[in-house]
C-alpha cells in the first residue's frame, strides 16, 4: 500500500526488489492511490483491509512525507501479521486492535539496498525489509528494538455518546463518494430498528436507512452500513461527497430515537 | 474483473481472502474500473477477455448495482472456463458464445466468509466462492443448481442488414477514445476490399479505411478492426470519441457499396 | 510496461496469453500509464526502472504507435535481462547502458497467436514472445538476428557543461508534479556542498537545495537528488510542475559556482 500512484513505475521497482529477495512472493496490491502524504487515509486504509489477508502476511505501507528526516523505518509482529513502513503513525489501527508482540528499527545495512537515496525508503528500506521479513528472517536480525511506547500514534478521534446523540466525523470517503464515519455499528444496533434516525453532516440531515444500494429510490441520500461495520451515507447511482459537499474530516452527527 | 476502482483497498482485500483459502493462487486483474454500476460494459469487456485465459481460469466478475438486494449471486461452467459473479446479465455474451455446463447459486454459508456484509459480496460471497472452485471444489458443493433459462441476461441488440446497409451501435469507447461497434469484422468480409464504404455516426460520416494506426494523415477519422474483431471508429493521434461527440451506446449505420 | 491504460482488459488479456504459455510466471506491473504513444517517456521510466528486477526477468514494453506498419517486433537479451517490444526506440537507454548480447525479430508464426490483428500486438506477438522466453526458449527460434546498428534510437539529449554551467531539458514530470532533469548528479558531485547554486526553469530560478522532502518550510520550490540520481525540482506538499508551469521537454540551465 502506498501513495505512489501507479504512473511513474515505482511500485513496480519496489516489487523487483522484492522479487531479487524471494523470488515466490505472492504479491498483492492494497491501493496505491492514497492521497499523497495523507498518513490518516492510509491508516485507515490499512485498518479495514489487513484482516482479510492470510496470517503471516507482510504488508509493506509507504505514505512517507518524511522520507529521508529523522522518522523511524520499522518493522512489527502484530496480531497475526508483519507491517513494514515509516513510524508515523500509519500503523495506529494497527496499535489499538493488535497486540503488538515485536518492532524493530530497519537500520541494518545489509537489509536495505546498497545505494541508498534519501527520497525512495520504500525501495531502498521497506521493499528489502519486508522481504527478508517474507522468506523468514527474524525481525530482531533487521535492527534494534524500539520501545511500543515511542511509536508515533496519530490523534484518533473515537465518537463520543451523550444519550441518543453519537458525534463522529467522516473519517473517509470512498470512490464511489459514499461518506464513511467513523461510528460504528456497534455502538448503534438500533440503527435500522429505531423508529426514527437523523444523521447531520454539513447542514444536510439525512433520515432514510437502507440495508443495501438497491433499495427506494434514486438519487437520494441515505444511511447505510459500510462493508467494514461503519455508519455511512451514499446516494444511489449517485455520488454522496459531491451532492452533499462533505470532505473527509466532517463532522457528523447521529441522533438514533428509542 | 470489477468496478471497484483501485483507490479504496476493496480489490486487494478480494485477494487477502482468496489466498486465505488457495495459497498459490495466480491472481490477474483484468480491470477494476467498469464505468461504476455500468453492467453492459462489464459484459462487454469479459467477452472481449476471456477467451485469452488458460482452460480452467476462474473469473471473478463484480459489477453488482444490486448487491444484498434478490439478484443471485452464481458460480458456472461454461466452454472452458468458471465463471462467478452477480446473476444480472453481466454473462449474457458467456452465455451466447459458450455452452453452460453447470450453474448454481453461492449459497452455502461454509464458502461465503462468516460475516457478511451486504454491500461487499466480493469479499464475502465471490471471492472466497472463486478460491474454491480455483482449489478444485466441485460447483455443486457451493450451492443448488439454477436452471439457466432463468438467468438474466442483457437485451444484446446484434446488428441487422439490409442490402449493403448494416445498422449496429457503440458497444464501448475504449481508453483511447476509440469507438467499438458493435457490427463484427466477419458480418462484412469486404470492408477492406469494397470500392466505398460509409459509417455513420453521430452525424459524421467516416469513409477513410486503415489497416492499422500508423498509416496515413494524423487528426481524420478512420474505420478500422479492432483488436477483438469488430467494427471501429479511430482518430490516428486523437481521442475519436471526443472529436466526433460520441457516446456508448449511439447508433451507428455501415454502407459498404459492392 | 504499457501505455493502455488499465481500463479496457487490455493488460489482463495480455498476462492471461502468458499464463496460458507458461503458468507459473511471477507478473508484475511497472505501469500502464505512459502517456498513450510516448515513446520518450516510456524509454525513460524502463531507464529507472528495469535494473532493481531480478536477472533473467523478462521485459513486455509496449508503447507502439506505429503497431502493425514496417517497424520491427523485436527481443533482445541485454546485460541481464530480456526485453521484448517494438523496435521504435523504446529501449534506448538499455542500448546505451548495457551490452546487447543478441536481438532477434519476432517473426516465427509458432509463437504468436495464431489468429493476428493488425493492432493489439502486445497480445498477439508480445506477450506469447515474452512468455516462450520467459519458459526458457532460446532467441534464435524466435526469428532472425538484427544487426544492432539498425535498430531504431531515440536522439537522446545528454546535457551539456561549459564551465559552471549545465545545460540539460525536464526528461520525465513524475505522478507527484515533481520536476526530472536529465543531469546525473555524479555530473554535479558539489550540487549540496556548493556555496551557490541556481537551476532556472520556465523563467524560474531556483536556489534552495534539499536532501530530502520534509526539509524547510512548505510551498517554495527547491533542488533535489531524485531516486534515480537526477537533479530535480519539487515543492514541499505541493506540484512543482503546476506551480512553475514546467512541461516535458522544457530545457534547464544549472549553474554550480565554486
Amino acid at each position: 500500500m502506498t501513495d505512489f500512484g501507479q504512473r511513474d513505475g515505482y511500485v513496480g521497482v519496489m516489487k523487483g526488489v522484492v522479487l531479487g529477495i524471494t523470488p515466490h512472493a505472492q504479491l498483492v496490491d492494497i491501493t496505491h492511490e492514497i492521497e499523497p502524504q495523507k498518513v490518516a487515509a492510509g491508516a485507515w486504509i490499512l485498518a479495514t483491509s489487513y484482516r482479510y489477508f492470510p496470517r503471516g502476511t507482510t504488508f509493506v505501507c509507504v505514505v512517507d512525507p518524511g522520507v529521508g528526516s529523522v522518522r523511524y523505518p520499522i518493522a512489527m509482529y502484530a496480531g497475526e501479521w508483519f507491517f513494514v513502513g515509516p513510524d508515523n503513525g500509519l500503523f495506529s489501527y494497527v496499535f489499538t486492535e493488535q497486540p503488538l508482540h515485536e518492532v524493530v528499527i530497519l537500520s541494518k545495512p545489509a537489509y536495505r539496498l546498497e545505494q541508498m537515496s534519501t527520497t525512495f525508503h520504500g525501495r531502498d528500506i521497506f521493499a528489502p525489509g519486508a522481504a527478508h521479513i517474507a522468506r523468514g528472517l527474524p525481525l530482531a536480525a533487521l535492527g534494534p528494538s524500539i520501545d511500543p511506547l515511542q511509536l508515533q500514534r496519530l490523534d484518533l478521534k473515537f465518537p463520543m455518546r451523550q444519550g441518543e446523540r453519537i458525534d463522529g466525523y467522516i473519517v473517509y470517503i470512498d470512490y464511489y463518494g459514499n461518506l464513511i464515519t467513523n461510528i460504528p455499528l456497534s455502538m448503534v444496533p438500533a440503527l435500522f430498528s429505531s423508529p426514527e434516525v437523523q444523521l447531520t453532516v454539513c447542514g444536510s440531515v439525512i433520515t432514510e436507512r437502507r440495508r443495501f444500494f438497491a433499495e427506494g429510490e434514486e438519487g437520494s441520500p441515505f444511511i447505510y452500513s459500510d462493508s467494514s461495520g461503519y455508519v455511512s451515507v451514499a446516494v444511489h447511482s449517485g455520488n454522496a461527497a459531491r451532492t452533499l459537499h462533505v470532505g473527509s474530516g466532517e463532522p457528523v452527527r447521529l441522533v438514533v430515537k428509542s
